[in-house]
């Protein structure tokens, strides 16, 4: 019995992975669970899995009271508390944006082994993030199915044998809307994800492959390659989860039904595969085929946004990602339209004066100075309009 | 420098493991060629490479003569010697039938590492291989461009995680043939292969699919799985080689460029990827489609007869494998047509009296059996004609 921790449980990924943990009863224990300001599911799942130590980042107070009046006392800790706690081996970070940064840190940095589906946290401060683990000893697993796919194709394969990374994209629900029309599409039709299952901001950010961007960046620190050799395909199945090409010509890739229970139980139960969740197989006979395609980058602006924030480096990508966040909130609120999205992080990169390897306080000041120059940017736009 | 045996060096797998040689002079050291009957080639070899050992099946008087002239003098060394040489490490056996059978036994017997593309090797004797690598601690590596896919998707993997191996296979020349034609197809129709260049026996064999037939008898040997977990997947690209499906619902897929020097490289240099020959990358954004279907067995018989051979075991893969040497030779030779190699191959899988667990001397007895079986089936067709 492995005691795992859960930040952001109640979260896409956060539920996915109290379902495998369910399916593999005999391997983990929940030592403790931290969630935003979803009280109710927070406290079903406390019932549940019956950890020792609960968070709530809002009314956190009114949680511990009701579950002291339902005889379930459990101690209240913070995430760096947390993950750091005795009996605690495994940390799934499904927070999203800066939440995840300082509880990684702190696992990594006292030993654990940190599976890690915050995407923001390797895009902001992936120097940090190595540091720590280096320090500490700690282990970085990937959650997200491209980066799985990598780390599954590089097991048994040497670091120098590697000549390029290959993220695949499905294109998202305007991966065939012409190209004049995008000014117009609307947050419902941007959270219909052809493929995937996913919350909103990730299924926007699907949308305008600023996610695949993210991921581009994270793959450089997962896997300690330089972004030119970090390549975007598309792949409308979303069955082929990325690829590696190695220096011989040969390529390897991970495929499985899109379903992230397969990530989630791999970074949980590595080096064993098993049979838990009981994923649907793959039948390429009955599929017919697979298709391929680069990626126009006229359509997704968003990426080649990213990929240049990636190259300038230091505090550039908090800074994106940061205003990526407001971005996508007023999107999925009406304030803006979908394109301007882009517009919004090229004026905020535009204006950022980086700094070039900064400390976690800096990273977060870039995070606040991205945020706060994103609500500026749409209150102007609001003005203009 | 690894000294190194080419067996066969003369065919099409012989002259690429040259090529590989050549492309990596500073990896390996041609310590002995052998041949069939093309002298010339392997004089020209011979002046080339500079081994200290040669030998040819036929004419080899003629030749040791013509190098002696030629001021080339090589020692003179039957296969099953010239593979336990001092200085030999690797053995590329890339003869075909049951040539490499007693040279592969005696290699692995002595300690070296075999990289094996004869397939009837296995097919015939894997019992008595694999005991012999047991016993003399050699290794065994794949050079088919599909059980090495198999082999690259296993390292890292452990091998309770394995679910099945998926082995593609293009379908040939007749994949799209109407069935009621495929009776009157010529030899010259079987020899275009879509997708692979290869000899012509292995290219007629590739039509009837009796080689991924074979193949499969293979598999189970190379990765000790059974055969029932062993499957075929049409993919007419030729791109992915063959995939692995994991317990976990995962696959794993090589992909490359149909050029048989990227396997035969990866065997010869392994556990390094090298930038040897120069094989030309796949582009997948550009080829922009994959695709997989089911086998359909009407079509193909030759590859269930061959399954069911496995099934069977004993000496029935080795009479199989013989039979079939004969049927394409007659094929190509035009003395019966492309649907009388199955009739054959039943009717001599139906007469056989097999023995279940066959020494060294049961097989190449079998296998004379099912030459003769082969033979005596041709003969009393064209009586009836």
């Amino acid at each position: 019995m492995k005691g795992l921790v859960v930040l952001g449980s109640t979260g896409s990924i956060g539920r996915q992975t109290l379902e495998v943990v369910r399916a593999l009863p005999q391997r983990f224990r929940v030592v403790g669970l931290a969630a935003g300001n979803n009280l109710s599911l927070l406290e079903e799942q406390v019932r549940q899995f019956r950890p020792r130590l609960v968070y709530a980042s809002r009314q956190g107070e009114q949680l511990y009271l009701r579950l002291r009046e339902a005889g379930l006392p459990c101690q209240w800790a913070y995430p760096e508390e947390m993950v750091t706690a005795p009996g605690v081996e495994v940390v799934m970070v499904a927070t999203v944006g800066r939440a995840g940064l300082s509880p990684t840190l702190a696992a990594l940095q006292a030993g654990k082994v940190v599976a890690l589906a915050n995407k923001e946290v390797l895009v902001m401060a992936g120097h940090l993030v190595r540091e720590a683990a280096r320090q500490g000893g700690g282990q970085l697993r990937p959650v997200d199915s491209e980066h799985s796919a990598i780390w599954q194709c590089l097991w048994g394969e040497r670091a120098e044998a590697v000549a390029r990374l290959l993220l695949t994209a499905s294109g998202g629900p305007f991966r065939d809307t012409p190209l004049e029309e995008l000014g117009r599409v609307t947050a419902a039709e941007a959270l219909r994800h052809p493929t995937w299952q996913m919350g909103p901001k990730v299924t926007v950010d699907s949308a305008t492959l600023l996610n695949k961007g993210l991921e581009c960046l994270e793959a450089r620190w997962f896997f300690d390659l330089p972004l030119e050799r970090i390549e975007v395909l598309l792949h409308r199945e979303s069955i082929v989860h990325s690829l590696v090409e190695f220096r011989d010509g040969s390529l390897k890739a991970q495929l499985s039904a899109p379903d992230m229970r397969l990530p989630i139980q791999m970074a949980l139960t590595y080096p064993e595969r098993v049979d838990g969740v009981g994923v649907p197989r793959v039948d390429l006979g009955r599929l017919g085929a697979l298709h391929f395609g680069p990626v126009d980058l006229r359509r997704y602006p968003c990426l080649a946004l990213a990929l240049e924030a990636g190259r300038r480096g230091g505090t550039y990508p908090a800074v994106l990602s940061a205003a990526d966040e407001v971005a996508v909130q007023h999107f999925l609120a009406g304030h803006i339209g979908f394109l301007d999205i882009p517009r919004l992080l090229e004026d905020a990169l535009a204006r950022h004066r980086a700094l070039p390897s900064p400390s976690l306080d800096e990273v977060l000041e870039a995070d606040a100075w991205g945020r706060a120059q994103a609500e500026e940017w749409v209150r102007a736009r609001a003005g203009r309009a």
